[in-house]
């Protein structure tokens, strides 16, 4: 089943046929001096994989939202800057460093909003601007590869925190895709999940739908049925009557940002999980590298909520749902204030009912 | 666009053309001796009626869902019964009525979970128990047509009392459809909405677009565009962000059926909703006519949550959306509790907090 207006776009990566099993841990392939990315818009009916032979692919393939997820876009960028890096210098070993601003700008510009796209950018440009003109291709695609491992060691960190906070067993609800697709691997959200149901903390997940984009139908429930943990897809509208039905005891979800003060920008849905969850009892755990926490971004007040086109609630796969004269309102994210969460798990530990003095001291403390 | 598995429903009933204007008010045409149903499983794309010639061609209608919602349904039967009678007593004069048993059946097994099916077909027996034989079938049908009069009447009081309620101008929120289409005319949480607009009190309304069915983004939102009634669709799940972002006075919503307490069943996602509401000091009308509330159901607790086939969540438009190996929680609908209710509006007028004595002094009323 194809994700909404999918049709529309025109791909020039190439699908390639990779011979290694397929998983919610290789969404992110680098092989043989070569990326490539599994594309999340076909799952689950297609398993396939795009090969990004340069940065423009790169690009390409996170506009197209071949691969999403902030960490997994960060990851993907910082690997088209090793692919730059290769071109650039190859074709002008004197100049490739001024030639590769441009190479920056494509990142850039591919999803403007994604703020782990800026700082793989401004990591790998630090980065660079810290070597010399030997062989610096295989010094920054190795800096990628690092990047990449990092994220899957603070992902099997977080994991770990979070589950320690699941006394267990208990049914969990989850929200859009927080997994190792939108991840190096393990995922932040899925990553808890997996860490707790290995210890016997969770023995049932129910993944919301996550309507317009069906990132819990199509991604987590995928990610979760491979690796046999038990997944109950339900509408977003169901999950306070799941809660008021019983035995969930814990809402965990991935975020996009947190503000200083701990509130929580995450995809659109989130926070009106978080209100039921307070209604019922039912705790919420947001699972998410430290790299989402923005000092800079005071509170959630000054997140800016990003409309997305209304054509992503009003048609599907191309069709029209809904009549012509119809508009729609479609913010792609909200902000579920601190005082709704119970626990930040970060790969430093947890941040039990966050507050500006405390993610202060968790960031400081190094 | 077509609904979760609509491609699965083969129809002997027969596509016609009807020279009126098409609308939420022409869901049930009786016109010329025939019956005619707007195919609700088509909106908005297509606007088709479908001819019913019999009690056979009603109960098929009502099953495959070409017309949906509790009155919408009872007044359907009731013209069903009317032509069961026409061609049992033409066939038959003298026994019509035992014969007529067996469409009584029929009609009951449609949807055997519609309270209002069983209303209208204990009210034709009783109406066809109370005439001699002359000429029943005209008197018969003459009931139905009073039966559809009398509903769309009963609509135009509710959304006047309902009306009264909201002092605005203010935005709402809706869900599912409750509107002419689920009625014989005008709706019940949709009535109140016109009424209210006329009145310059609502003058937005957004309409979350319930899945798995999408009835507001099909049918909601389709009514009240050809009302010129400013509509929005939402995903269910930003109908929370959309109360926090301000502006949102009230949520109008109709009821499936509405116990002795004053809990509401109503279709999925109405209770999350209203959880929502109550975080934000939104308040809570839910319409409906007097029959919706049974007092024989003591409470919410004693209402079965009926689980519908995990496919309408898992495929859409006969396509699979999530992996092979998951399944679907799908409560087709969920219990509000009467103290997150702040008014219950019926043809009669309103009962504000709705609790156990207020509903029975309601009902006493008459």
């Amino acid at each position: 089943m194809l994700p909404p207006g999918v049709g529309q776009w025109r791909l020039s990566m190439q699908e390639v046929s990779l011979d290694i099993a397929v998983s919610a841990d290789s969404a992110i392939v680098w092989q043989d001096e070569r990326l490539y990315l599994l594309d999340q818009r076909l799952l689950p009916g297609r398993e396939v994989f795009i090969e990004c032979t340069d940065v423009q692919g790169v690009a390409q393939a996170i506009r197209a939202m071949v691969v999403r997820g902030a960490p997994a876009i960060g990851i993907s960028a910082a690997y088209g800057i090793g692919l730059a890096v290769r071109a650039r210098h190859l074709s002008d070993p004197l100049h490739w460093r001024e030639v590769l601003e441009a190479d920056y700008q494509t990142l850039a510009e591919a999803r403007p909003t994604a703020v782990n796209l800026f700082w793989a950018i401004a990591h790998m440009r630090r980065f660079i601007a810290s070597i010399d003109d030997t062989d610096p291709a295989a010094r920054v695609l190795a800096e990628a590869i690092e990047i990449h491992r990092c994220d899957r060691a603070d992902n099997r960190r977080i994991g770990e925190f979070g589950a320690g906070l699941i006394e267990g067993p208990t049914a969990v609800i989850t929200h859009c895709n927080a997994g190792g697709l939108a991840t190096g691997g393990w995922g932040t959200a899925l990553g808890v999940i997996r860490s707790a149901h290995a210890q016997g903390r969770i023995h049932q997940v129910y993944a919301d739908e996550t309507r317009p984009w069906l990132q819990g139908a199509r991604l987590t429930a995928w990610e979760l049925a491979r690796d046999a943990i038990p997944v109950k897809v339900i509408a977003d509208s169901a999950a306070p009557a799941r809660m008021a039905a019983g035995g969930v005891g814990w809402v965990i979800v991935g975020a996009d940002r947190i503000a200083a003060n701990g509130d929580v920008a995450n995809k659109i849905g989130t926070y009106g999980l978080a209100v039921a969850a307070r209604h019922h009892g039912v705790r919420v755990l947001v699972a998410a590298p430290t790299s989402t926490i923005d000092p800079e971004t005071p509170s959630g007040a000054e997140i800016p909520i990003e409309q997305r086109s209304a054509d992503e609630v009003l048609q599907y796969a191309g069709q029209r749902i809904a009549a012509d004269a119809v508009d729609a309102w479609n913010p792609v994210f909200d902000v579920t204030p601190a005082e709704l969460v119970d626990a930040i798990v970060t790969e430093r530990g947890v941040i039990e009912k966050p507050n500006p003095a405390r993610l202060a001291e968790h960031l400081a403390g190094e």
